[in-house]
């Protein structure tokens, strides 16, 4: 039914943060741009010669053949177990010194971010985020009733600056200090920046001082084409106050739905018994056995190649088609490139003339907890062919052209 | 970790409801009993051989060929969206008047009740619940922090005149009534019992005249093996009120961990909102291409029949060996039958004994929200042979005759 039937007979019993949010869009309700015949720039979809559909299928086989009924009972076998300790592994390579039990496995990392809001997040309280971040995070945070603040994001990522000088104001003022601080700092969603290493420790400084939670969602970290690695969040912390969040939605297929949480003792204990109800035990055994063969490792390095080949030439088309007073980031990794339209564009009020032109995107304001970002919008490379990428990126290019000379 | 080992660092940042239960054990860890060399009797385990190994590498397979990648990405192919018909085309099996859109699917049926939970439940709200009844709902009720009433089942299930007493002195004395009460009305978990038709339109009238809902966990209710149906909550509701559960856990495996949520569109539009991140497309097209073959039903016919065969078994084993101050159920269905033993006996205290006879099963005590049920014991008869099946019960009578005699 649509927001507009809605008689309200129910209203009274739900919670105080589900009542507040009622008539709002929901998860998922940025699936509602449809042009089928311009070319889709807005989801972060992994290319579709990705998906390892036969080895899937083969290690499906695999593991009834050597686990027998195991693998769809309760709890799992050896694959499924396993697991947990084939993420660690990924973790470690990613600089994080951790094993099997430092994980509890989820369906998918939304998942694992709503679990750990489930364990923190009470109605009323702060959540700072960089702005513009992933709107899944921001429609997830609604459905707790906190308190989100928004800070910049420029090349080097979130103005960790700026969120010094609010905590040192509120701490001042005796106003609430936040209680998490959400950051996708490795190729963001939807930015494509990459938090410097300076700003990370000094986050994680000013997390430790003012007794906050760092969430890392590393959902690219594996994704990087260009330049050094960066250390992670959770490596550099020393505190135990970083909660990370992953998924192999991007370097598997978005349809095996599964992610992790990996934090120190004190926390995971806690989480894991918040996370509700069993797990997902014929795709982990599946998984299991596909990271037990190499695949994974093999897979990803041919995605790298992939992805920079696409990321390269989105950068490429926008230099050639965009006007001047057009700016867009300069991603090492990831799937996006976040593209500032002239100021005075509304990257909303353009779909419309846009998808005519023969491309649909993300409008940037979905990305924000508050009313910026109007003049922005989200690209994705991930998985348009480059002919699709160019006929899109000329149409934004004439569809901006146009409203620039209204 | 243990829990002795925390040092209580960052207990201050968890939710009020998670503080208070910092210490308690968390879902799954009923699992911990554990002696090798007896049979267990403990968990609700479909029988290895009901698993559709095959089938769904079939299945997998042809879903690949037949969708390509689109069973991989974001939102699925053609098989995974019409998974939500292919259930409510069960739940129509079951009378329910509904269809696809009148159903959210989730990952399991406990996940289901979280959602459930998260839409509604607040910390300190009231929670009615059949004594004994899943453990697994208890330890989530508790992640929300909710004040639980557990009402004794008989033979018909729910005592419904308890509720409404119950119901009647809260209101007339102003105490907090609830918002929601919890069943399992066909073939029970653990008590194997169903509430009779009387007793469902009762309790709805009740659910309309004190104003809360009526949470129906059906996971058991297509495996019917004696007597006739009982209609459904759902089906009986004329008002809305009923949200119901489901689960393919039984019925396919609990491996694939697929469940559902139906519900009137107030609440459903809001209980979708609430279930943030995407769903496994992989085991959704899977199963949707299982389902649309014909197999669901084709393997249901034989579950039943199996599933009678190890019923009846049980219970003339029971007949067979268990003292004459011993009582149990009479389950038309399900997996379970509850065994109360003589009053002064302790089952979570015999329960070594019982295992070094050669038995082990889950104490009562864990079945309620408050400490009644400790001279009871959940005997599963789902998975496994019936010479095991003889074994074990004769063992738990031979336990239970010796802590007679103590």
């Amino acid at each position: 039914m649509t927001n507009d039937d809605r008689t309200g007979a129910f209203d009274h019993l739900f919670t105080d943060a589900v009542r507040e949010g009622l008539g709002e869009d929901g998860y998922g309700s940025w699936r509602a741009i449809d042009a089928p015949d311009a070319v889709s720039l807005s989801f972060g979809f992994p290319y579709p010669e990705s998906f390892p559909n036969d080895e899937l299928v083969a290690a499906a086989e695999a593991v009834f053949e050597e686990e027998g009924d195991r693998a769809l009972q309760y709890g799992g076998g050896d694959y499924s177990d396993r697991l947990a300790e084939l993420v660690a592994e990924r973790e470690r390579k990613r600089g994080i010194d951790c094993d099997g039990d430092d994980v509890v496995l989820t369906n998918g990392s939304t998942h694992a971010i709503d679990v750990v809001c489930h364990t923190f997040l009470e109605h009323g309280d702060e959540v700072f985020v960089e702005a513009p971040t992933f709107m899944g995070a921001l429609k997830l945070f609604a459905n707790y009733g906190v308190e989100i603040t928004g800070f910049e994001n420029d090349a080097d990522g979130l103005d960790v600056d700026a969120v010094a000088a609010e905590l040192e104001s509120r701490a001042a003022e005796g106003r609430p200090l936040p209680k998490l601080l959400y950051t996708i700092p490795t190729f963001q969603n939807p930015s494509g920046t990459t938090l410097s290493r300076d700003r990370r420790e000094r986050l994680l400084d000013l997390a430790a001082e003012y007794d906050f939670l760092v969430l890392e969602d590393d959902a690219y970290g594996e994704l990087r084409y260009f330049g050094d690695d960066v250390p992670t969040l959770a490596e550099l912390d020393e505190t135990g106050r970083v909660v990370r969040v992953n998924t192999l939605s991007k370097t598997v297929a978005p349809g095996v739905r599964t992610g992790w949480i990996l934090a120190d003792d004190e926390i995971l204990d806690t989480v894991g018994r918040m996370c509700a109800g069993g797990t997902n035990t014929f795709t982990q055994s599946v998984l299991g056995r596909y990271f037990a063969e190499g695949t994974y490792e093999r897979n990803l390095a041919e995605f790298r190649e992939n992805y920079a080949e696409r990321c390269t030439h989105m950068l490429d088309c926008l230099d050639e088609h965009m006007p001047e007073s057009a700016e867009w980031t300069d991603p090492d990794g990831g799937f996006f490139v976040w593209v500032e339209l002239p100021e005075d564009i509304d990257a909303e009020e353009l779909l419309p003339a846009a998808a005519d032109e023969g491309v649909t995107y993300l409008p940037g304001e979905m990305f924000f907890p508050d009313d910026r970002g109007a003049n922005c919008v989200r690209l994705s490379f991930s998985h348009v062919s480059f002919e699709e990428m160019d006929r899109a990126v000329a149409a934004l290019a004439r569809a901006t052209r146009s409203a620039m000379a209204d």
